[in-house]
């Protein structure tokens, strides 16, 4: 025998959330962080990113600032670009960039034989970019990390969560020692969902 | 000290799989569900998909003859559209259909008191479906549930795997009790990514 909850749609979302904080208890995140932790488990169903989200100290602050001065955010497929909320981000001035599909991205990949993800990456670094947000493809993280380190790129915050087997956990390993901003979950979960989640909580805090 | 794996773009998800073989061993699903089985371990990096994906016996069958008959797939949000393969489903004559966003299901989810995902699948029953593929909205699953109880609706297959904390799981056992073709993973965990994985599973099937 099931039995479904009685709710309000407009309550489901916060109803959800007191459930989540019910059944983590008292985490050792700051709130903003928390923010993000609790979105991400929204997200996914999932409470094994309480303890796999990283935060540089810096993550929270610098992403809320690069929102609130109108700069553009950066995806790697076009999933994440359906799930930011628009609505939210175009209020602060900024849009959401996308350029996996692109005819010269696919041209670029090819000549370079690289992945589309990675010359994706190359061809956004002069596009206003203050939040980077990864959650499908390693090696589209790499390319970013790589890009900052040679002094070409330098966007506010790297959201970097690829999911997968071949070099996700290493690409998350890799931006969990950097010295700039950035939040990432260790070990093989992610995707788009948590990306999505993680610049949506900031936009909510913003 | 992080190593990477050096492989060629092309075989990032061939050696994804095999990894994902190597590790889950012999399982009890047949090669068709167990190509659904392991995109939704690959999309996710959760091996716990193995244990919590059902299928109804017809469930594969039914998703293909849809498939090649050329009709077309329902989804409860618009990430969902931007992650089937359009390449693959148009080559069949399909196409994705998600109205959680239109006008007039905004109009009617407020004249209504219900959810927006509700109305949305109210307004899609004369679409010629043949998948319904919902990864995030319980009361999207409800809904299709009760209109093909009440003799409104006939998908050929649900695939159902709203993810969350208020009504997911309950909806996706209700679902699994059912005598027509479903996919739905038990308990909390689901989401728009293994919505997509499975579909886009069987387009390759197809």
């Amino acid at each position: 025998m099931v039995t479904l909850q009685q709710i309000a749609p407009q309550e489901i979302e916060a109803e959800s959330f007191r459930i989540i904080e019910r059944e983590l208890g008292p985490t050792a995140f700051s709130p903003e962080e928390f923010a993000v932790v609790r979105r991400t488990i929204h997200a996914t169903g999932d409470f094994s990113f309480a303890e796999n989200l990283r935060f540089h100290p810096q993550a929270v602050t610098t992403g809320l600032a690069a929102i609130r001065a109108g700069k553009n955010i950066l995806v790697d497929v076009n999933m994440a670009a359906s799930g930011i909320s628009a609505a939210l981000l175009t209020r602060f001035g900024g849009r959401v960039i996308c350029r996996v599909a692109e005819a010269d991205t696919v041209a670029m990949a090819k000549q370079n034989g690289t992945t589309r993800s990675d010359a994706a990456m190359a061809r956004s670094i002069a596009d206003n970019i203050g939040i980077v947000a990864i959650g499908n493809a390693p090696t589209a993280l790499l390319k970013v990390m790589e890009l900052i380190e040679q002094g070409l790129f330098a966007p506010n915050l790297v959201i970097g969560v690829p999911v997968g087997f071949v070099n996700a956990s290493e690409s998350k390993e890799l931006l969990a020692q950097k010295n700039y901003p950035f939040i990432t979950a260790l070990g093989r979960k992610g995707g788009t969902p948590v990306a999505v989640a993680a610049v949506n909580a900031l936009l909510r805090l913003a």
